[in-house]
């Protein structure tokens, strides 16, 4: 019995948990597609419009999954567009009222939604200061795309789980072919994406197999480096709001700044290893990791995983290290969901969470 | 028995567990007192330098407790000065070799050591690019120092215990007189701190008796919003590199999205809720976690206190918001050390930790 046609709720008109996350992880290849097809020509338009204006600075705005996609854009600006970066600190413009000059800065709010207050009011006090603004949200109708210079839809559908998984990945793949528009590049190389997310999607039982692990665990961390270091942060968010297991994400280095004191052979530890300089740089932390005695369940390149404790073979080869984010959420997002099934949780439905967060 | 005269070690040439952190801890007021008599005037000097140079645009380049001061840093350049400011992805240039354009912008990085050698490259690699490059260490004599155009001395004196405490606190005023120094300001209110962090010192009984709630905490949830946002990231790392103790920090805003879901009602919260605005935002939060049955612990002002389960009052009268985080973290270093004591480990020794990280 294929897990993932079991997942995606054939039969499922009932109340399963998990249900609606379950056909909304499924979808992720059809979205991938979608973006491709439907999406590329017009976030090609808007990035041609943001080239034209020449930014110089890029400031990104985001919360929870949209932040941790705003997180893969900075590293993707950074690296191909030698454009220096920041995430935006909301609290400045919404609680203190800082009115910072931002001509010459393009200002990228992420939201799956495009209706939270803050978010709104951040992106109308940045268009004043004088920045490029664009929204990228699932909703071109939301109040956040209205008020934003440029809008890119990533026609993810509506998202009917709390927790986001192809709103995360069709953010992701929105904003590679917006750094790609920019660079003057065609997207070609993301056209493997939707087949090999059906691939990995299709492998369901080793990431429940994988899950068995978690079933007692009280506590994660997940590490990662570079390009990685974005899936890493949204893991740990996944299994908090679904799991309830407290996730610490950090970045290989900072994890050596401190946070490794806390790790004891008891911990688990999952790396996200990229195929590439990320993964490459992240070694020496892998290292330190198993001399403690960590257990190490390894995201990545089949070599990393045979390393580690046990872990998912990402299907790497000739996707470039900076698509494979797209990739590697897949089992992890599945991760989570088996975890919290396990434990008798409706991943469908977290406690205390509402879809649209009306921070302010 | 005042607990200050103890922990400073006056007795202590034994090997008192935590002897080492403890004196540096009570340190404090009198490397605020040196920061601001000797400290000021080349603080000054290099403010005007920068200011000349009109930089349009701030990155901030740190790890671990370093980090957590340079956000501190963008808070106050974003309001006091309307500069945008980005903390930089590391990896970006020392992994992946980004170029990018840094003209008109100031890297400001912080370091301890100022020998870690990731840092000293992506300096020398911003150089290059044309930024503005200030270095803020411990150490006059560092590589940092060296490849930088600029460098502030925290004057802190020798930290030996590997959790960074002095050097923290000494951070965070030497980048407020800096900012001062940018915006025309004379620090003036500034000087009463060195007083007012003797009185929360002198309070150690008070925290003892809030650390012995933690005896047998799994984890710990830290939030604050805005200025005290830094404070809780730097309170989050302080307990788990001493204690070891999984701490999960989020600004109020981030933690409704998603990490809420995690906290019930044994659950222990740390908040650090500032006098003034951003303490105003966290309200909402700190209302969310009490439905939860959060067990809320309250770093602030008296009243927040008093709505709390328990907590450590501050004396932020006449203490403008923006220099409250130097007296915020005071009871939370302590925090740390007690658990740590109480726990039977050593905080001036974490497992599996160096005082100079060798990160590349």
């Amino acid at each position: 019995m294929s897990s993932v046609t079991n997942l995606s709720g054939g039969h499922g008109e009932s109340e399963l948990p998990g249900r609606i996350m379950a056909g909304e992880m499924a979808e992720q290849p059809a979205v991938l597609r979608r973006v491709l097809e439907a999406g590329a020509p017009a976030i090609r338009e808007a990035a041609e419009a943001i080239a034209a204006k020449r930014p110089r600075f890029v400031l990104l705005t985001a919360r929870g999954t949209s932040d941790n996609a705003a997180l893969y854009a900075k590293y993707l600006l950074e690296v191909r567009l030698g454009l220096p970066c920041g995430l935006t600190s909301m609290s400045t413009t919404t609680a203190y009222g800082a009115r910072p000059d931002l001509r010459d800065v393009l200002v990228v709010t992420v939201s799956q939604s495009g209706g939270s207050p803050d978010l709104v009011a951040s992106t109308m006090a940045a268009r004043d200061a004088g920045a490029i603004t664009l929204a990228v949200t699932n909703n071109a109708d939301s109040p956040l795309a209205a008020v934003s210079e440029c809008h890119v839809d990533i026609l993810a559908g509506p998202e009917k789980a709390l927790p986001a998984t192809k709103t995360y990945t069709a953010s992701l793949l929105s904003l590679y072919l917006l750094v790609e528009g920019l660079s003057g590049g065609d997207g070609a190389p993301a056209t493997v994406l939707p087949e090999l997310a059906e691939r990995v999607l299709a492998r369901g039982d080793e990431v429940r197999q994988l899950a068995a692990r978690y079933r007692f665990a009280e506590r994660m961390v997940i590490t990662s480096r570079g390009y990685g270091y974005p899936t890493a942060k949204e893991a740990a968010l996944k299994l908090m709001e679904t799991s309830y297991i407290p996730a610490l994400s950090y970045s290989g280095a900072d994890l050596l700044h401190g946070p490794l004191a806390m790790v004891d052979n008891i911990s688990p530890v999952i790396a996200v290893v990229t195929d590439g300089k990320g993964g490459e740089a992240l070694r020496p932390v892998l290292e330190r990791l198993r001399g403690r005695g960590a257990d190490l369940v390894v995201i990545g390149p089949e070599a990393q995983v045979a390393a580690a404790s046990a872990g998912f073979v990402l299907p790497t080869a000739g996707v470039p290290e900076e698509l494979q984010p797209i990739l590697e959420i897949l089992p992890l997002q599945r991760l989570a969901y088996e975890i919290t099934i396990a434990r008798g949780q409706d991943p469908d439905a977290p406690r205390a969470l509402a879809k649209v967060t009306q921070t302010r």
